[in-house]
């Protein structure tokens, strides 16, 4: 019997439970996971700042192999023939296709009934093993699938996560970036990390990244995401940071990219933005209320600014077509941590200190 | 010798001085006023709020007939002939046109070294006849100069100034309005009339015009610029204005305006727009320091934010292009209160009171 | 028992059958058609031209009051209460949702796998009822449904009929119409008046028609779809069109809407167009083959074309927030003539023969 | 004094004439010339095929150091202080800036009246020194000069000559590529060897080019322009190339650059592009008249298809900031052929038979 990671109080371990192989629907999989990757949205869900459906079903990215095609499943969303053993990755989040979000406003990341593996299925309900930190994961009919091409390992894959669609979604769709653009990314996480390999993929000549721990941007430095960096501990300050900013970018930036997620760092963006810039709100998932902002700024600059929430099965296509450009540049699994799915609340607990970049389960 | 307005010291009155009737230069033109329009600008302006040399050429909007045409000029901008007594506008400002924000981020409204009639102009330099306060303007080569179509009056142009091509600017060139979109429009001064009349034009199915005062809104409902009016008499307050705006349009604004000029007022303008809504920020002239915003709505509602500073030439072109549409549906020259140029200081003060919507003066 | 018009062999007349009342299936509806649209692709597939399963229920346009909802269909696309008794008008198409052209194009109207009323519906095939052309229908789930805003009628509704929905996908998704622009339309049938009512809509200040038969220019002229028309008769040749327009429009038009069919219409609309306008080539449906076209002016004039096809739900949705835009400026329901259902065969012809400008079958 | 490369006769050889040095004009510059680019359209104006006045300074592409900076001249257009010595490049055209086209449609390209160095001077009018192949070029007031950056040679610069800034405004500024798309490029020019670079730069993930020579292509291949080639020489009918590409992207390409001149390559854009791609047509700058299209396509793959014509200044702007990204894929300078300007008609002939992929002239 399959295993899967269920939390089922908020601040306590996660634990493996086994639950029977479930019998493949019409249109759905079952998939041997390969990896399943753990996010800080995991680390925020364990402590109860998420609403979300207890005991749960853990895991929100993963990556694997068919085990099983459901009556009627052939192809994957490109038309690609999908066969038992495919590496294949799939999108988290099924929305319904209908609403006014989904349908008319095209933004099926606001559809407010949005199904979510590993965010909001139970693992009592059947089938239960819903959820990416697990041996198998049952898709339902309606899941996007993805093979993945040949030139890409299930590591270079998960070591993005959702921030990878997340970026598509934020940065790739909202964002004029030209060759010869100078991009500011506020935030060294995944999603900066993320965001700034998007920026130089889409002829950034520079990405200048602020932000901390110093180790996480001398990461980015090394893997090439970022070509300079403004350090919080050597830059503590808004004023020193974007002195030191207009050091290496004298004009401002052309695109800022925040995925900070404090809200003190919106001013911050405005500030590094040079009049008639694009400014890109990716990083305020939380709502810690308002911040002092001042809109004379907007105006005087300019600026065009852009919020941006989370990613559609669409960003997971498109994501999946962008990893060999991606992995040509930067060595993306060099960031990776994979444990066993077995360690599974070490891998957490390393994830939530900062201690590792990225991590994965292995089951 | 022609007459011009001209402001000598800050907070005194404004005197007629007259100057001798210049030689038109080569490419340039002498037009004799119709109409000098009078903005909230001049208000600012004569209380010292503004950085202008003095003693100043007032008067930055006009219309008039050719007097004179210099060597060269025999065409206006769209190739159309001109002719002495030709009835025309011009544009106020003249870009340079090589610097970065000129050329490359085709921004002349950026540009630091545009000359602007009206504004920047000393009475005191040649040839003095700087302003559209005026018997007759000098018009240097350079100067963008529109012939009006027959089928609109001095009137009718000058009603809505530079309030017509910032209008162009902000609402025209950013927002995508569709047939049947719900505007809301923030401020019933003459920019945001004339924001709602664009809107209007573009295909929005309801305008809904939030301000004061009272009469404002009135007259804005009266010519037809907007479909519904929440006034700060009866809803003092954002809660009691957002609760009356839901009222009307359910799910939010599909596209906010916002022209009031208080920095509160973008706050606002976020909690009137629904997810994926545009937003621009027309208002924010002034540096009143920063305001209480919330960043995250800016992420999780996916808003689209634009700031829209000025107005350059083009936008001139396209107001004009524009006119005959508008005054089919708009009265404009029903809220227009011309004085004789020699009551130029009770003109003043009427605008600055608010007793007046719109004045302009004729000499 | 409820009647539908069948069309049992192409070429044939098109006959009533009734068919029992079926059970509502959960999440659709019965709704008892008021008027069911007559379009030009109908009497294409009367004759054949077009790939359809016989026999087929005829119908892809119409609009009425609700019978029974199913299970859980509480409300239409926006969120509206429904309840048995309102008014609807449903889209007739349902694209899959999650193709590569659905969820990553965006853009369902290439979908392979859409069901479409009226269309693809076999009469014989449970439950029947699946067009338009009919006094009850049987509405799956998933189809869009949206309520009618009181101050249109169904007779307006009906009278753009799936000409709406197309030019809001063509002209008002893909066109950047300013307040002011010139507008050429090509073809005076249903897609030509729609688009030239939405150029207006969007703030075109003159919109010139182009077609034939000068009965057809005249409707458009009347209704105020068009500002000024040059007719086949008076003008045969592309190159007396082309010196009409010149003599209205000088400098050429900012934006050409072809909607004219015939494949050398384009070459004309590529010579309509002033310098960086935009093109919409809305009109050739069916595959003539190649027509010569001189691709250096599309270099030289820096043009920029699209294309576009059908129409999706999501543009009903669009369609519907438009329509009190449009009949407070156009006397739609003018330019409708209604036939009783028993009828058909006779409507069918004077559609087929241009007798009406729009036809429409009352059960 | 200075030599000037100069065509008196069409048809006959370019001969090197000295030229007194002018004085410097205030705003203007002299530069002594690095490098002079030979372009394709050199080859067809020695030949009478383009309007230009005789006696003809040559020249329009061209890279040196400041030998003389006019009174005023303090700064580049980015605002980089100037200098003697300093290593620049410069705009080869001086649009009007006030015309219809400058101003309200924003594309200098279109403007009547530019003055073009090496394309409409007069060796015979003051300062004669009006071309790039030269020892000496005398810039006059208004010319966008460009300091270069000290990590690309004057070899990189001119090594895509005009064919950057052409790239840059046809590819950059009209195309969306995202990270994954896979573009077309059909031919093997300068100008196609520069939008396939774009193309990469922007992040596609595979360019195919298709063209000949096929040495050409391999060149392609080699620079790390194009991911694949389809030489004519293999695939000569179109047939067989569209049959070639569809093996290396099944569903069609997403963007196609149409860079071949050849009036028939763009009936064969609209068979490469997938439903929904764009399309650029950058080739056809020579009028060869009509070539059968099939509209239809157009319609039902709902294209988008953009011409674009030349270059304007802002558009060597945004080149010379791209150039740093691009010296770090490309081997630019490994394509360029060098001559000393004495030579130029040996240099000529050598581009002319297509014996070198690009040339330039040392003086």
């Amino acid at each position: 019997m399959p295993k899967l990671a269920v939390l089922t109080e908020f601040n306590t371990s996660v634990e493996l439970q086994e639950f029977p192989l479930p019998e493949v629907s019409p249109g759905g999989a079952l998939v041997d996971v390969a990896l399943g990757g753990i996010c800080g949205t995991d680390v925020h869900l364990r402590t109860g700042h998420l609403s979300v459906p207890l005991p749960i079903a853990m895991g929100h990215e993963g990556v694997g192999r068919i085990r099983t095609l459901g009556e009627g499943l052939t192809t994957d969303v490109e038309g690609e023939p999908l066969a038992v053993g495919d590496r294949v990755v799939w999108a988290n989040n099924i929305p319904c296709g209908s609403c006014y979000e989904c349908m008319v406003l095209k933004e099926p990341t606001l559809c407010k009934s949005r199904k979510i593996y590993g965010i909001n299925r139970k693992a009592t309900d059947a089938p239960h093993l819903q959820g990416g930190w697990a041996e198998t994961i049952s898709l339902e009919a309606g899941t996007t699938i993805i093979k993945l091409p040949d030139s890409v390992s299930f590591e270079e894959v998960i070591t993005l996560g959702c921030a990878g669609p997340t970026a598509i979604h934020g940065v790739v769709e909202n964002l004029n970036i030209e060759p010869g653009s100078i991009v500011a990314v506020q935030g060294a996480g995944p999603v900066g990390l993320a965001s700034a390999m998007y920026a130089k993929a889409m002829g950034a000549s520079q990405v200048i990244m602020l932000g901390g721990p110093t180790s996480r941007i001398e990461v980015a430095l090394e893997i090439g995401a970022a070509d300079a960096g403004i350090d919080m501990d050597t830059y503590p300050t808004a004023k020193e940071r974007l002195a030191a900013f207009h050091e290496i970018a004298g004009h401002g930036a052309d695109v800022v990219i925040e995925c900070a997620g404090v809200p003190a760092a919106v001013a911050e963006s405005i500030d590094l933005a040079r009049p008639n810039a694009q400014v890109l709100i990716l990083g305020q998932y939380t709502d810690h209320g308002p911040t002092p902002i001042n809109p004379h700024l907007i105006t005087k600059k300019q600026l065009k600014m852009f919020g941006s929430w989370g990613f559609a099965p669409s960003h997971y296509v498109k994501y999946v077509k962008s990893l060999p450009h991606l992995v040509k540049n930067h060595d993306l699994a060099s960031i990776l941590s994979v444990y066993h799915l077995e360690d599974v609340n070490e891998a957490l607990a390393d994830v939530a200190s900062g201690k590792v970049t990225k991590g994965a389960l292995r089951p």
